[in-house]
């Protein structure tokens, strides 16, 4: 492999002296640790042409490439060496007028997801994805890692809002899928690879997004549990009960809950409850909602299956709901917090989430332990405190929350943070050997030198466990 | 290539007798045109394993190799000649009991699709795919096809309703990918790479499918319209009034709804509107879900904007509605019908059909000339006659369809059908060559002795168009 400051100079002639940015300031960029900065030189391209000039150049003299969209992810992703050229999509952020009739919105992969958020709101319509990162995070970053966030379930992943993709592979090839339709069946589709590849077999330059119908009107319900089998029961009644329109099923178990909580001076049901979950269904006529959520919420408290319910009687109420499920500054207080984002069915969840904290407590003593998650998706989200010699018992409590998961089928060790350099470890936890060496396969297919992101997730070293 | 009867010994030693079908018995089977059967053997293996020896067989000796489903696809795909053995899923129809709270139905690939609805059904659950084939089509040749129908826009294609997938790739790898939950990012999806492949990447064999909650009520409207501005119009303002809950938008012209109408003693709409609607909602309330339809339509018959539009008061009236819709027998009324599934957006949808319904006439003189199709998807079927020499025509025909589109952003010559071994001269009509070069790649990678089903999609000979 080569080192990216032998081709500077063919760089800055592909780019100019704007597109590139040196070792010293690239160091300073913020982003969520484990992230680290070692390359000496950021390239950013201002179209696609010049970034298949670059990856071009990079394939001819095997400069490893590191991509860099908004820098929010979870796992380590954007982290580059002194070896590594880091190639950013921050100056691809065209955006065409949205369609309202086909709508879709197209956007370069450097558009923020809130200003694609703005500008399909602005057309009267919805981009269906939202995350907290928003701000930060990227069309491009979104696809590549295929995003979810709060509404998954009635909407789906980044995947299922990619009308059209365009990307350029490893040897510079512009891969052009610009799709403006729903259906479309012509072959297999190249999109797919790409979506959730994390840089590793191609580098996102623009896409095509679905918009929906906008939902103006929400009803958002706080509700309280004794057990958790009456949760997957309040979201069943709701699913029905709200005709499909539920859109935010969010659990939190109690040493979540209460902590997050006491942002509010009132907490609107009882901290001490085992399980609170934040519920939310969005349409045009809130009256209604509202009025179809206290039936079913009136129903379950009749049949005990709920303990306490308060749905929101003002915007001011909604956002209190709320700013109680976005305090995971509670995780961040935790002394060496280890955060992870796992899921699987919710029939084994219970059994888990008990023996977890058990082999938890077994290990670290009695540490803070923190659950809650997007539970309509079966996305679970684990943190607890760790004992002060971190780099001793982090492996130790990966592989407390990972293995048992290999025996659950269906479990997946990453939900929606993706694998990185911080999960590659652990990836065999739920994929199967053939699963790898298909990834692999496709790996080498369209990487053939292995240039891009060349430590992330397929690396070959590490990926079948430790 | 080898011949298949070269390895019959071979594979009865794998599957025993009742797992082989010679060719005689296997061309009576019957199927969709064009497909034709010239296949000397058919084997039918009853497990994943079985098929695997079979695959890993034909791997070795390099027997080409076409998979069958329910073959009622409309490209061609199951076409075989003297040289290829054709491997039938129909053994494998295992089924596991639904997990109700996980929302997953466990399904062998040889499954019908009407099998697994109503296996959801009896769980209180719904599959949300639907199309014409149900009652023989199966679960893999739907995933295989990545198949659609008549609620894609709601609920999506095959696609979306796929949590897990076990397949076999060409050199009978087993890959087991049985995931049970949405949301599910360790490393690229192998899954995605499978579905939509029409077999050419690997031979599917059991899938993990997402239900979603039973909508049990519907609210069904037949709605005309004077113009085609007007369509989207109603699609919009009926999305957004019953808050998502549409589930069909099943728009038809003139020239289909009027013959097609004289299915029912008094059609419900005049059959001389230029343009009819078949409007659904589904939800759990009908006359809330109708209070609300009236409302929208109401409003757009005092704007204009629609002509005239009748509520289904009934049961009777509903599959009447539909009745209409279903009648494709006057497709294969036409002389020498032929049929077309491409798909555009909207915007672009009024030009396109008057420009085709314009050139077909020139070309081919006042032949009948039909359009209907799932416009929420931006869906298009196109049917029309064609003169009596039909060797001549047809490609004439095909080239009056296809070539526009590759004019119009975004669109796609194949909708929901499929390329298979019919469509693929067009398939450079609406992909671009990086986009079919990277599906010979994957082809290569996955299936690098090219056993199976050689002839389609992607072969290397045909699918740059002429």
């Amino acid at each position: 492999m080569a080192d990216p400051m032998a081709i500077a100079d063919r760089l800055q002639a592909i780019l100019g002296p704007s597109g590139l940015v040196p070792g010293p300031e690239l160091a300073q960029r913020p982003a969520f640790p484990p992230y680290s900065c070692g390359s000496p030189l950021l390239v950013r391209p201002a179209s696609t042409a010049e970034l298949s000039a670059v990856l071009a150049l990079c394939h001819e003299t095997r400069t490893p490439v590191v991509v860099h969209g908004g820098r929010t992810g979870l796992v380590g992703g954007c982290t580059s060496g002194p070896g590594d050229l880091v190639v950013s999509t921050e100056r691809l952020t065209a955006m065409a007028p949205v369609d309202v009739t086909g709508r879709t919105l197209e956007a370069g992969a450097g558009v923020t997801i809130a200003a694609a958020q703005a500008a399909a709101e602005d057309a009267g319509l919805l981009l269906a994805v939202d995350w907290g990162a928003r701000g930060t995070a990227t069309v491009g970053g979104g696809i590549a890692t295929n995003a979810g966030g709060n509404q998954v379930f009635r909407y789906g992943m980044m995947r299922e809002q990619v009308l059209g993709l365009e990307a350029v592979l490893a040897d510079g090839t512009i891969l052009s899928s610009m799709g403006r339709v729903i259906k479309n069946n012509a072959g297999p589709d190249p999109r797919q690879i790409l979506i959730g590849s994390e840089g590793c077999f191609g580098v996102i330059t623009r896409a095509v997004l679905r918009l929906r119908p906008r939902m103006p009107q929400r009803s958002t319900a706080l509700v309280a549990l004794q057990r958790f089998d009456c949760v997957p029961r309040l979201l069943d009644r709701l699913e029905s009960g709200m005709d499909g329109r539920l859109t935010s099923f969010e659990a939190m178990w109690r040493g979540f809950h209460a902590p997050a909580a006491r942002i509010l001076a009132r907490p609107p049901v009882d901290p001490q409850s085992p399980f609170v979950v934040l519920c939310e269904a969005s349409g045009s006529d809130e009256a209604e909602l509202s009025a179809r959520m206290e039936g079913v919420l009136a129903d379950l408290l009749g049949s005990g299956d709920i303990s306490d319910a308060v749905i929101a009687g003002s915007e001011r109420e909604r956002a209190d709901f709320w700013a109680i499920r976005d305090n995971v500054g509670v995780l961040f207080q935790l002394p060496n917090a280890t955060l992870f984002d796992v899921s699987l069915p919710i029939a084994a969840m219970a059994d888990y989430t008990a023996d977890l904290e058990q082999s938890v407590r077994a290990a670290f003593g009695e540490v803070p332990f923190m659950l809650f998650g997007h539970l309509a998706d079966q996305n679970l989200h684990i943190a607890f405190a760790l004992p002060d010699d971190l780099a001793s018992t982090h492996h130790r409590a990966e592989a407390l929350v990972y293995d048992p998961l290999s025996r659950i089928p269906g479990a997946s060790m990453s939900a929606e943070h993706g694998i990185g350099l911080l999960k590659r470890p652990w990836l065999g936890r739920t994929r199967t050997p053939e699963e790898i060496a298909i990834m692999r396969r496709l790996k080498a297919a369209l990487d053939p030198a292995g240039i891009l992101n060349p430590g992330l997730v397929v690396a070959q070293d590490v990926a079948d466990g430790s």
